[in-house]
């Protein structure tokens, strides 16, 4: 499951460690395909595991850690159906959503997923080569944030085509600045790839272009950083 | 040198990377202590090593790559001398720093030194259990920021006590948010461990509390991220 290729024919995924396993548990959109755990957290979770009518696999510490794809060993491996996440209409209609073109890094990716959540944003559209969201190193990231946020892979330029009447705010370099945007409630921000930027297809959906002053020497800023500077300053215009 | 002990005792760190190593070569604060790099990056930079009065040792691809601490492959790797960084007083006490307490993870390091320098902060300071600024993920993340951002390692309790006029803004939850908050133009903003906070020791010197404000279900937000939106927040009070 460590590979995209055998998660999309399986259709479902793996996180690990409490924190995550738990959330995902607790969540209704998850459903929860196989538990593997040392002694310890089966017993200490025994109520949780009879409320979803699921048995945990025991697992000892070296098998969990042989099974693990990361470095730091847990105590619990859960393996979780893949949601189908639907679109809402409306919701797209009225709120604001991020949208990611070629995002490659895992960790920003579970951070900007995260963030999301965060500020209450319920939508992310990725381009379909984005990194996947259900890879290892992004499910741990998000913190358990997938339970609240929905993430949608499809084609950028027909989700743009379908809410021609939704602003599109492309954050870009050195264009007017983030503290001076008088946002509308709703909105895609788009955020470029790590090292290109936005791409010529989608630039030109752009209705505004967003960016986070510089005032130092660094060359560019981080694609989440960015994401949640503009998402804060957003944030605080509309507080739902 | 991938070890904190071996980088100390040598008073050398290792960055690797056509970019990174570009900039530090060409910073005024980084000496060259050896060069490492394939033919082809050797002939492209014959200029600059001229100008440093370096020689760099050729390495065939697999040399670099078994030299790397990386996964990616890089064309140069660079030993530098670690900077020995000043404190400038006037400095500290007029204009912001950040200030770091047991930073664990390595990417929010770097991500935070990488945003400082996009914000034209100079100084960050931190507790001598943060990870260190010279480990190779750091170097990697910061993307050649440290040449713009002095990074002191020190005990706090002592920098607070030596300025006990500048503000002390620390970053928690649920308090005052940051987007109601009037800076003073000097200050430390006080970022704290990843999962636990700000310690108690620390805590008693903070003068103002500020969050950003949470409108969804996430449990907390990345530390680098907190970073990022207090200093833009304060950016936009006072550009220089």
């Amino acid at each position: 499951l460590e590979s995209k290729k055998q998660r999309t024919v399986n259709r479902v995924f793996v996180a690990e460690g409490e924190k995550i396993v738990a959330e995902l548990m607790s969540s209704s959109v998850f459903k929860v395909h196989g538990l593997f755990a040392v002694k310890e957290w089966i017993s200490a979770n025994e109520k949780q595991l009879h409320k979803t009518g699921r048995k945990a696999v025991e697992f000892s510490e070296k098998e969990l850690e042989q099974a693990s794809s990361l470095t730091t060993p847990n105590k619990v491996l859960g393996v979780f159906e893949i949601p189908d996440w639907k679109t809402d209409d409306t919701e797209i209609k009225n709120s604001f959503s991020i949208v990611l073109d070629r995002i490659r890094d895992p960790g920003n990716m579970g951070t900007i997923i995260r963030t999301a959540d965060w500020f209450g944003i319920k939508n992310i559209f990725c381009t379909e080569d984005c990194v996947d969201c259900f890879s290892p190193k992004v499910v741990q990231a998000t913190m358990g944030s997938m339970t609240r946020v929905k993430i949608h892979y499809c084609q950028l330029e027909k989700l743009f085509e379908l809410y021609r009447n939704v602003k599109v705010y492309g954050a870009s370099a050195g264009e007017s600045d983030v503290f001076n945007t008088k946002f509308s409630k709703a909105g895609f921000l788009l955020i470029g790839n790590e090292s290109e930027g936005i791409s010529d297809q989608l630039e030109k959906y752009v209705t505004d272009k967003i960016s986070v002053a510089k005032f130092g020497g660094a060359e560019s800023l981080n694609a989440a950083i960015a994401t949640s500077i503009i998402c804060a300053v957003y944030r605080n215009q509309y507080f739902k």
